[in-house]
């Protein structure tokens, strides 16, 4: 008797492949809106306690994403770098912000469930199944992000809500 | 012909129960660490923009995790409040900490795997499925965490890394 089971047949799981690509992209939203909630001149040169601007790890989380859920579709490693080419223009990183949504959304379809327990060495360094990885990509954010709350709030500016992950 | 899968079957999931877990507590592993970065007066009233202190985030995240597996668990709605009793003191907060530690891994075994989906209307407010109610518990700690690195960064205080979740 065939125990195989149906793609389409509902299994009890902790979160479907397409739960956990909601939940991904709706940070990324909220994210959006908080590069969008720094002035310019703020976001690539404010700085508490000699931290990085919130631009720069903005250029982190953008070498991570896109990067990342290429290598985890193709296996094709690539070395880690943070260089961003943006020439410190806010409206060309909300560009490349939205180059990576798309690249996510397209590459996602590609990884079917089975997928999230193989064993990566993701950039040629970072050795642990596809699901830790992606975790990983989403808790980084959300950790910078936290950083970029008291950025703006240190200088005045009202975040937008934890919870607004929608998009307008 | 049946298509019931034995529980001791392996399927194929993005994440599994057990993963979940150990996902959840090695933040918060990380979470106490920070928390012992902070000199004890710091931690009561060190704040950047407004914001509150680190311990009133901590009140928060012990009010939400320990509150919340257990309503998860029974069903039993209680109001949510963020008053916690530690007379100001960092080793007790640090206490009931490891309190809640116990509390989730008590729990989490009560959890099977098909509960993960069901509604519920946590603290009588926050409607959605067990899955998002849990990881909004962990995204939400990560998210003040970050803030009280900036909070450490600021006073001089290296904090720990954000990949280290074992404990010691």
């Amino acid at each position: 008797m065939s125990t195989a089971i149906s793609p389409n047949e509902q299994v009890a799981q902790v979160i479907l492949p397409a739960e956990l690509l909601a939940h991904w992209q709706g940070h990324r939203t909220l994210t959006r809106k908080v590069i969008e909630a720094f002035p310019e001149k703020d976001f690539f040169e404010y700085s508490i306690g000699g931290m990085r601007p919130f631009s720069k790890m903005v250029d982190e989380l953008l070498s991570i994403a896109g990067p990342g859920i290429q290598e985890i579709v193709t296996g094709q490693q690539a070395a880690f770098t943070e260089e961003v080419y943006h020439g410190n223009s806010k409206s060309k990183v909300l560009e490349l912000w939205d180059e990576t949504t798309e690249k996510i959304y397209a590459n996602w379809t590609k990884i079917g469930v089975d997928k999230f327990h193989e064993i990566i060495k993701l950039f040629g360094q970072y050795e642990g199944t596809v699901q830790s990885a992606i975790l990983y990509f989403i808790d980084n954010e959300i950790h910078h992000r936290g950083q970029g709350y008291v950025y703006l709030r240190s200088l005045g500016i009202e975040p937008p809500m934890f919870w607004e992950r929608n998009e307008l």
